[in-house]
């Protein structure tokens, strides 16, 4: 941590600075440049990470040297994560995973339908949605533990694990009973009373980044269900918000290589919430395959304008089959099956 | 609602979306244009709005006319609500309301010796947080019930009605025996198991606005709990997430007179977040009362620079009793009281 | 065109408006709805588009139904723009075009150099600044005319056509006389007075989307450069300015797909510029090839460490060659050659 | 600043890294910490501005300590700026300066009317545009020439200094025999040549914040102007762009005291651009000025809805003198004039 003085800093300050920093054990080390001083700190920084050095007097700015996150780090774990689904898929090696399934469950025919379709069309897990975080409280709000009986249905008939949403603490223990993989969504990635719950559960987690999250922030979410004791994570980019309006998100594809260079958790990409709109989806498939991600997560509904949500960005199960034939040589070109 | 058509759209397509719209009980109205055809649909909007009509081919996009929000709009209510604290002080109203206290509770002593302080200067809400949102794992989460019991008796002492802060809806009751006002922070602005959860509950909500929240979504995260039943919504502006970096936020100080015009409830400020360093906190305070708030949310503490949390952007007693100097005067000229 | 009316509009008011509307030669249509009146307009709404309407008292909002870009759509002209340089290489068809080169002329040799290797590669199009737009004034500014010649010796020992930044409109005839193409950068996107002097000239444009354009915006830029005579534009998306700090900007990498569908105009990408380090320049550069694009920018520098600007982002011949060797068998699965 | 190291950096990438500092005359200083290692630097950083010190391998990243901008800085120059218009006014002292009039100079009468309007209604500075930005090509560009002929008879019958925009390198000499003050527009800010070229004129000169400009980049364009020579700089914020929709641009009121901070040039806001509609001109003005500018640019038309630009936004000359007549107590009761 570097701790740059404001240039008529008095030397009172300084001492008090510097005794401040020998009290929780760091060694400050004061260096006089022509036209500001600086104070090198040696030691573990994030032991003051909570203490506000921009309070005191005399402080211009804190730049941090260490990065705020631990073991979502590359430099705590060289080695990439690699998580088993239920001893059929493995996210994080050489397989593209491929997540397919409809936004909201909506009935037992309809999850089934497109669950044996995705199935057919090869991809390894299926998703839906029981519980769903709704812009207005009048849209649908999903079929709750009914759909995850449903969705639980074609998972037995498929032989698909599954995954879909928790987004109350208090549903975590149900939800886990179902999925094969537990969804925290965009709107909960700073959801810390879920995140700590989620984190005592032994449940593969899907963590979504949040509209406005940095990728500092994804990981710093991360580190919750980590330092929570749960260390199957996998990240998932599904777009940020920008001005563009073009697309209900802007799929920040750079988030690829920049976790994989950051950080050993998988991460996959939702291509159909990121561009909203299913004519988007194979471009923005292809593109993050091309880019290195470890997966994708996809919409599917048998019937899309009739779809209880987010119909527009969803492929039908034909639409699938196409998006299927089209990313398999591409995968296999890069070195992954599908 | 308005549809508007692509180019080479079919008479079959048309057909089949009128069809669809009349099965809604919606009365479409079909116009051709020069370079496009569009169809006006009369009736309430609102029944269709989860229907993915974006989805359906030949449809280019689709213009609605109406606001997605009711209860929280002027149209519905045009007269501004006002909220009644305590029987102490009301919100909405003629009262400049200000809001003070520490980031978070850290001992008995710390949150009396700054209910006191802030009292005396006149302020009319003691806050504090019990239950912290904190980006990182490891930096100080809430002192959780013990602290709700050390507010309690700052309250009691000092008279001052209190606000904290709920993360988890297993903890509203609890929250709730305590706070006069309880607050959803930012990051849970879209937190919907919270959102209904809260709506049951009788106590007046301060709704935060979200980092990456429009206006129209902090009204409909402000709908999901009127539609519950609680109509005693306060929203406060506190800085949204832009490039800018010089400030922790971009407080959008527009956001006053435009929910002005567009909702009945009460907006006030929180200048603390919003600009990150407590230099700023006076100037963006003036701002807000110039351009119409209803009240500030203002962070103290009697020791910044050993604040558990957000001691760069908190104000010492005496900077507080100096803020309340210089708004006073400004706030009686814009024909307001403190 | 719909105009939309604030619930208590008088008789009066909606007289007013329709009268003006006339008067320009449109034909409104007014439609009665449950809680809002709205006038739809029939003709060609960009007549008005310089109209306030949203001024007129009663006026709640204006809803346009058609582009306001017309050359730039695929609705004025729905087959693809492809445009042929110097007899060599075709933008816009079956080539992916990779144009390489330094951001920087900063000697003959350097350029020499950087020229032969990125020809040996394989790459279609040297690049090559001479006028730099730097934000310190304080940094290297370019050699200017000198460099343009260096940059002439290089494209004349290897055969590369060549593409070159204009800033000024008193240096498009300078510039032109070098340059196969002429560049826009992305500072300069609404740089009207620029945009009017290139479309007067008779090369190929590329014009670089602006850090906050939306692509709405980058099409209006387009059409001030078709509206001016000039036919032969080139998009390039290079990154949007967004909250994200891990990379230098944040690559829009559904632009390629969006723009696709609305314009005939082709497309390429910078993923120097986007990234803003070369360890991301390859995932991006693939990327960009599996979502569409027409071509990529790629910055080079012999000596990266020792580059006058934008050496953190360039690659080394040597790592160029790697990323042809990479993208070569990638254009070739999706149907395109390098 | 500080070279931060990545863990793994080897003793030869480190001599490499210290003879180059050495060679351009800095001062190393290494320091091993527990996961990283440090570079200090010491010495005037901004001499290897120009060096892409994050393309030596062994480098994770750069912290600057110094700022990039110098003349632009209170360290440079600690006593505010005060700019002398025309022996009239002046802009940066305990006047607050208010600047109105129409976007473009539409006819003599217009401009007339609306100087002698607010010149009744104690504005200072008369503005209008003669030389259009325009986002469509299709729409009013301007009267040029005329145009300032209008403008400068509006002046000699009010007395009122006049401000007006040059969008092009080739007007500026026209421009500045008639303004008293240049403008450099928020599409303009980083067009280099034309920041030059104005850097060499004698003219006052209003600097618009660029859409995407964080507050660094307006003072380094400010710097591009001041280091030419012309250190009669004034600072406009006029909104930045972000997600929210309900405001044309969202007003950055935090960069009234962050400048202030930071610089000693006077600034002003532009509320009318900011908000986009009349009706949040005067709580945004208040706003403003409670904040502590230094002034306001207000767009005033005899008729908005007849205005060939900005209607929208425009004040009538009867809401200009209820602005004035609200803004004149505030500005008082703050220590100002107007």
């Amino acid at each position: 941590m570097i701790i740059v003085l404001r240039p008529n800093t008095t030397q009172e300050q300084i001492d008090h600075i510097v005794e401040k920093l020998i009290k929780v054990g760091l060694k400050p080390h004061i260096s006089k440049g022509l036209e500001r001083t600086i104070i090198g700190v040696i030691g573990d920084e994030r032991i003051i990470s909570t203490y506000p050095l921009e309070a005191i007097p005399g402080v211009e700015k804190v730049l941090p040297i260490l990065k705020p996150y631990k073991l979502a780090s590359r430099d705590f774990k060289p080695e990439k994560t690699t998580i088993n689904i239920d001893s059929k898929v493995t996210i994080g090696g050489n397989t593209l995973v491929v997540i397919g399934g409809p936004c909201s469950i909506e009935s037992e025919e309809q999850i089934l339908s497109v669950a044996k379709a995705i199935k057919e069309a090869g991809a390894h897990i299926l998703r839906g949605g029981a519980f769903k975080p709704r812009t207005s409280p009048y849209d649908f709000q999903g079929l709750g533990k009914e759909g995850l009986e449903y969705l639980a249905l074609a998972s037995k008939e498929t032989g698909l694990p599954i995954i879909t949403e928790v987004m109350d603490p208090r549903k975590v223990d149900l939800v886990a009973q179902y999925a094969s993989i537990i969804q925290i969504g965009a709107r909960n990635m700073q959801n810390y009373s879920l995140l700590k719950e989620i984190g005592n559960c032994k449940k593969p987690i899907l963590l979504k980044r949040g509209m406005s999250a940095t990728l500092k922030d994804l990981l710093m979410a991360a580190e919750y269900i980590l330092s929570s004791g749960n260390l199957d994570v996998i990240l998932c980019e599904r777009g940020i918000r920008t001005f563009e309006e073009a697309t209900r998100n802007t799929l920040d594809i750079s988030a690829i290589p920049v976790i994989k260079e950051l950080s050993h958790l998988p991460i996959i990409v939702d291509p159909s919430h990121a561009g909203g709109k299913w004519k988007w989806v194979t471009p923005l498939s292809k593109a993050a395959i091309a880019a290195g991600c470890d997966g994708l997560l996809i919409e599917v509904h048998s019937n899309p304008e009739e779809a209880y949500s987010d119909g527009e960005q969803s492929l039908t199960p034909k639409n699938f089959i196409n998006l299927m034939n089209e990313i398999k040589p591409l995968a296999k070109l890069l070195g992954k099956t599908i």
